[in-house]
């Protein structure tokens, strides 16, 4: 009969979950050895938990399944709690497993107790859960899957002391039914409500579809792209999805814009805005005297699906009142990219990836200010599928890269990173490396406070500038070579500063297997100049009536 | 007149708080150049969370004053929360600045919004506070001071509001008296207590002083050293002090040792325990079966100081009560080490270290099995200050190293790590090179998958080995060149491999100023061998009589 630790495992292979995240070498004995005992099931070991949770995020958001994610003790799931608030922001599925100390006459007030797990999990994971007896464990760890793969899908937190894992004859139970929230398929949405919608789609002018979740993914987002078609609503993305399909011959969006300046533009002369499994658009950071919320005064906003709800039945419900089910949405044309020359920009740089971005390409995007027009750029490439920072905490970008590679082996990743979000979960090469993982990480890197001290020179300051402030310049830069750091975790890097560089070292890459670094070097005064041009250009935006400002969105395409 | 952020930067001044430990390019705007306006604060950016919180830690046990350490929202203190953790097992002062979003009308449900940031926060600081107007932030943060430099020192945890920072025409205010707990100087411990502690003494065979937190410094060590001497008592210092004043010419100490197997040998026959400082003493880690209490049943335990306590006061007069106070106490001979030669071990690499431990040196150790014996080879180096893994959550000893050379500038720093632990906050090595921080690490690199992949391949198991237990060892090892990895943050990097390219680097690190990086390769199958070993020849110490456990005293000392 298989003890706690092996009753777990074969539990959670019961319930189809065969892929854990963890970090090295703090594994609980017991569980290391269930672990290794089960050949079909996977364990990925990570440096840190930000990767970890950061790794299961990615690959729930490409398996539509949970990995497990394991971390010890309430300074290990605070250690992945950036990630985890990523992961609860894409409603990522996943079983979130804590060991916590074992309790009983072997526990004593040591170096490592005194954490209120619970009360770290709650901030992250709906579903929180002590299972503080071994009969308990197996049903609890199934209880958890079903929550997990439930609706909305969800982080369940299973903590588990060390002692319930030691205990012998246990038997491993098997897969719950999943757990769906209280709006059954059936009373998604009452009837008034519905009708208003059809009214409004059945204007179409003014009115617009906001979809994110779900919606972004076949076969929902064909749907709903025909629902818009029929309608001539416009359909629009959430900013920050966890996982939209795109590319030639997928339904076009159009991305609500980061920036609220932007975004209230693109949304002016809205009279509806028809909500598909996402929240009514916000701003990114909340500012004093400015609006939160985006939409228009005069527009109102219908909720048709919220995350809870059966999607394809209310989609399809709603198809064939509008008629819609025959129409052929609009598709994106195929776009060739012709490869940009000399030194890299920003811009550049989305040009280079557009032009070799592999079909069935994952693509993993937190490349911040430099990869601004990755989106508007790619839109026309072979089909891929795009992930994005859903929750704002950074250093998602690598590790969400390396889940997915984990869940789809056989598909390109791409991983697009800003220097400094590269550097909170750095560690994220080491297990591309040691799992293969076929990802192409490209960094950007635009040495900012190095060139600004060159600047400072060439303007002639730097005699005059105080020692404060120029000990500012000289000391506090990131000086990162990322080329030596990608090879110091064992990846073959490179670093390129002009289009044909990147082009040749992006194309090997892809061709060959296993991971590869790109060091972009971007010319840091031009994403300088640019952001400072950019508020000014927005506020004459701003007195800019709706058509023109549809204009915007050859800078915010999906 | 200032604003939120103004006013809090004079107050946190005016309460002697004058650096900040932050991470780079996420501090709020306002809070930023209010930080820029006062040149007498020093504002530390690091690339992660955990760098801050170490780094702040570190700084806090050699300044003997909080740093404030600055981070954002739920998820940025979930960053930092596991050497916040340390730092608390630490008993480290510190004023941990949480910034939370803005509310009002400028605030929206936003994605980085909904953290229980007071939940996340009470898990590592006993005083947790979030300052909701901008009238109160002045004293809320002089509050802040005032518990952290209470009794005992602590962290203190001020959580603001954006919208606070903002709020115009804030006056600071002055500091505010520290708050000690209750046990006054007079109260501190009954007089029938104290007269059985003062007869144990008297009795001194059988006796140990057991000492932690302050006791391990100046003026108290020397204190308690002379109690120790007169009285015969035995004096133990716990198993992983905050800080401890060490060297020749110090008081010694013998250390508890970490594995309870060896403790226990140590504790053995001990009629009375006097605690010091800390708390008597538990296993690392809980075993089902076994005591986490390493206290003999025998042994009666008497609490003569608290960290609550004030130590001076209670220590002088049990000096003056035994007649102690002109007594020489026991102080540490110096000893010169011979340079040993050839191919290093970790015991060797220990032996270079003490032969050129530079005088007033601090010393930040997390080099976990690698650096088992620095303590009994270092014991006798010139005075150093030793800083150890107070709280178990590995990825410490960088960043502490980082706090203790921005506290203490004009003094050598050499921080000791494990590879794994190095990897858990390696950004610290930026830190270093952008405030050209005089520290030396020295990391530990043993290679361990790798050798054991190529120990498999020499005892001819190859070609027997299943496909998994193979990939488990291709795959899985750390692959990790931190030469490669400290040049690529831009760090002066050394590889060695023998004692004598080890002495040469070493010097060269000590004469040069600014940051260095060694990477001491060891053989893993030493390690390996010793490891295993080391369980019997515990379990037959077991059975020995006191005295020659106390011979393990060599292998445990101070």
């Amino acid at each position: 009969m298989p003890d706690g630790s092996q009753s777990l495992v074969q539990t959670l292979l019961n319930a189809g979950v065969d892929t854990c995240f963890c970090s090295v070498g703090t594994a609980d004995k017991h569980l290391d050895s269930a672990f290794s005992e089960k050949s079909e099931f996977k364990c990925v070991p990570t440096l840190f938990e930000g990767v970890a949770t950061g790794a299961a995020d990615g690959y729930g958001r490409m398996a539509g399944k949970p990995a497990a994610m394991l971390s010890h003790y309430g300074f290990g799931l605070g250690n992945g709690q950036a990630n985890l608030h990523n992961a609860r922001k894409a409603k990522t599925p996943m079983i979130n497993i804590v060991l916590s100390q074992a309790r009983g006459e072997g526990a004593g007030d040591n170096v490592m107790r005194e954490s209120d797990i619970e009360a770290i999990a709650r901030n992250i994971s709906p579903w929180v859960h002590t299972s503080d007896s071994v009969e308990k464990l197996p049903s609890d760890a199934a209880d958890a899957v079903a929550v997990a793969t439930g609706r909305p899908t969800q982080i369940s937190t299973l903590i588990v002391p060390e002692d319930v894992l030691r205990v012998e004859n246990v038997e491993p139970v098997q897969a719950m039914p999943a757990i769906n929230a209280t709006r059954s398929a059936e009373a998604v949405i009452d009837k008034t409500a519905l009708d208003e919608i059809l009214a409004s789609l059945k204007k179409g002018k003014d009115c617009a579809i906001m979809v994110g979740g779900r919606a972004l993914q076949e076969p929902h987002l064909s749907l709903v792209a025909k629902i818009a078609k029929k309608s001539g609503a416009r359909l629009i993305s959430e900013t920050f999805p966890a996982r939209v399909q795109r590319g030639s011959g997928r339904p076009t969006t159009e991305r609500l814009a980061y920036l609220a300046e932007m975004a209230e533009v693109q949304l002016r002369g809205l009279k509806h805005l028809i909500i598909v499994d996402t929240k009514p658009p916000v701003s990114f950071f909340a500012y004093p005297g400015k609006a939160s919320c985006l939409v228009p005064d005069d527009c109102s906003v219908h909720s048709l699906v919220t995350p809870e709800d059966d999607i394809a039945s209310t989609l399809t419900s709603v198809s064939e009142q509008l008629g819609a089910t025959k129409v052929e949405p609009d598709l994106q044309e195929p776009v060739k990219t012709k490869l940009p020359k000399r030194r890299l920009t920003g811009d550049k740089a989305c040009d280079v990836i557009a032009a070799f971005l592999p079909g069935n390409a994952i693509v993993s995007d937190e490349s911040q200010t430099s990869g601004a027009k990755l989106l508007a750029k790619t839109a026309g490439c072979p089909k891929h599928d795009l992930l994005t920072l859903t929750g704002g905490a950074i250093g998602q970008g690598l590790p969400v890269a390396v889940g997915a590679a984990v869940a789809c082996p056989k598909r390109p990743v791409i991983a697009m990173t800003g220097d400094g979000s590269a550097m909170y979960t750095i560690q994220s090469l080491s297990t591309m490396v040691q799992e293969q993982l076929d990802v192409t990480t490209i960094i950007f890197n635009n040495f900012s406070y190095a060139i600004l001290n060159v600047e400072l020179a060439r303007v002639g300051v730097e005699g005059d500038a105080g020692p404060r402030a120029k000990s500012q310049l000289d000391l506090r830069g990131p000086n990162l070579d990322f080329v030596e750091i990608g090879n110091g975790m064992g990846m073959r890097s490179a670093r390129v500063d002009t289009c044909e560089n990147f082009a040749s070292e992006l194309q090997r890459a892809l061709a060959e297997s296993g991971p590869h670094l790109i060091e972009v070097v971007i010319p840091p005064t031009i994403t300088g100049l640019k952001l400072k041009i950019l508020p000014s250009l927005l506020n004459s935006l701003k007195h800019l009536p709706t058509p023109l400002a549809r204009a915007v969105k050859n800078t915010i395409a999906p």
